[in-house]
């Protein structure tokens, strides 16, 4: 078994975790920085680890498309592709042609779709995904799952669940490569019954892993709580529970209080390309004006390699000027952001103080209890 | 005296040296990278050590115009400003009101013209670029000098050479500051007899050292080559002399070779943002097919951080994918490769090999003597 998950410490239905991957382990609850393109944007691996980033997602419509995940297989795997020996996890890809391929056509036997960066005719089976997966080489691969928009209809929702749960069996008869790990993917929109009927039939076929998917998709964040947590209840203590595509930092917090243990989000990157910073006392636009001469770090108290050593009135003169450190440097602070975020819940986790820091965070970000 | 220059071996001409600055010491013969806007693009202080860049040159010109030098002194000096704790030099921004502002007039009084970013009107005297560089703090200030074009005629060269002299006595006259090093500039384009003369007038006022300006503007490297050599011979043994936005590797080898101890140039930067990295076999194209699938680095017993980690093929796929790491990656490569050519000059000239070295560079270069 290539994945063990160790459930180490629970405070109410919080969890603190150790996940050993082929590529070492992860403490859970853990924010995967988000690497698309084989890269986190503008920054190298040494620097994700300067911001404490445990793990990696690559994105397999992406790498297929581009450089391709033969090259990538003949390149060693995506590990020494992209220079980054800590544990990786790829998604499907089903996400990426939902959302960004042209002309998609679905049906139980796969989804048919245009490249969205030459128009290129492509077919996507759970068999494919997997076969692309298993020559990316992460330490943990998903399977291929529907993902309907948030206004889908309750009939169509059955149908994607039903596909999805196929496609699981199909991905999980496919699936060769002993040091990957296969997670499935537990669909079914806001219907709370659909979601629990996916995550226990999911269950009945023993995946190491699972994750949620189809949440962030743009349904109000009360919502995702009331389907997210009996779906999360109704998956096994024992396995590790990655929710997909979240998020807000808020977001995290109220998603591992109801026993999620990992995350993905292009939340912090994209925000530091767009002058956006994650700070304690909320999200600092650092073009603003009021920025320009002071010399205090984003956060007096932060210890990530950008605090440490610039002003905000240096941030702030990298992006009026155009330089491309300027990105570079608050994608960096809003990574080690997210890092410390989920080392502070372990660590309350661990210490039995889930319910205060909670109430702490929530207090602090001006939102009631959700 | 803040600056003190060690002359500790020559070779032929060739000389090795050590600038002594209040941020460390610096060995000659140096390549400074280009950090106009107060950054080296795409690269933070520690990649540039990383790189083993010994000294960074800020554009006094952009500088004063955006953030301003006074807001830079507000903040510490240009090295807290910018995070960069070792040397730095700041040019007069003359060289820049000549080829970036627009409207420009020149008297003897100051160079007036209008920004180059929003159109305001400005004038920079000496005495206005020294108080600009004493505000930005960098341990080498420049004298304001006027750069004229290539093709300017002889007549205006002798004015444009009479004004930089008369405007190095009262850049002297006007620099206060002790624990910076003002150094002045000669000038005379590619007139031999004018050159010295310049210099010789120069040598007089007695300056801590010397830049060799106007030159990399257009001409012939031969002719570079024939005005450099006298005017650098007319200069005292005992000061560090600098040759101003110079340039490609060959010409660090020939202007070494005729007694240059200090370089900078946004070739490497520059190049390295568009895909074009320095070997020892020459530039190589990185977008170019022929790289897809080679799982080799850039320079095979290269020891920067780039080639030690990322194929050929992966930096192919992130300047093809347009992810921001290639120009980072390209950039950091390539300043090693200048550091790396530097330091094997300073080693050619310590151990009196500096001809052999030289010779076996221009073979491999497909050069003839120059």
């Amino acid at each position: 078994m290539a994945l063990r998950f160790e459930l180490l410490h629970t405070d109410g239905k919080a969890r603190h975790g150790r996940l050993h991957t082929p590529h070492g382990a992860v403490e859970t609850p853990v924010f995967m920085s988000v690497g698309t393109q084989a890269s986190v944007k503008g920054l190298t691996p040494a620097q994700l680890e300067d911001a404490r980033i445990q793990m990696v997602l690559g994105n397999t419509y992406h790498l297929a498309l581009r450089p391709g995940d033969e090259l990538i297989a003949e390149q060693g795997g995506l590990h020494r592709f992209m220079g980054w020996q800590r544990p990786i996890l790829t998604d499907s890809g089903g996400y990426q042609v939902f959302s960004l391929a042209a002309n998609l056509k679905i049906d139980d036997h796969a989804a048919v779709f245009r490249s969205h960066i030459d128009g290129a005719l492509l077919e996507l089976t759970p068999e494919k995904a997997v076969r692309i997966q298993e020559n990316l080489g992460a330490d943990i691969a998903m399977c291929l799952d529907e993902c309907p928009p948030a206004d889908t209809d309750a009939a169509y929702r059955e149908i994607a669940v039903a596909r999805t749960l196929h496609w699981a069996e199909r991905c999980r008869a496919a699936h060769q490569r002993v040091d990957q790990t296969l997670f499935a993917i537990v669909q079914g929109g806001t219907d709370v019954a659909l979601r629990v009927r996916c995550a226990e039939a999911l269950t009945k076929l023993d995946f190491p892993g699972y994750a949620l998917g189809g949440f962030s998709v743009g349904e109000p964040t009360q919502q995702m709580l009331t389907a997210l947590e009996p779906a999360a209840d109704a998956l096994p203590a024992d396995k590790p529970r990655y929710l997909m595509g979240v998020g807000k930092p808020l977001d995290l917090v109220l998603a591992v209080a109801r026993g999620i243990d990992m995350f993905d989000c292009v939340l912090p990157t994209r925000n530091g390309r767009n002058a956006c910073a994650f700070t304690e006392g909320g999200q600092v636009k650092i073009r603003n004006a009021c920025h320009k001469r002071d010399s205090a770090p984003l956060e007096s108290d932060c210890v990530c390699p950008v605090c440490r050593q610039f002003s905000r009135a240096y941030l702030h003169h990298l992006f009026l000027a155009g330089e491309m450190l300027g990105p570079t440097l608050l994608s960096l602070h809003n990574l080690a952001f997210y890092s410390r975020l989920m080392a502070r819940l372990r660590d309350a986790i661990k210490s039995g103080s889930f319910a205060a820091f909670c109430a702490d965070r929530l207090a602090r970000w001006g939102v009631e209890s959700l």
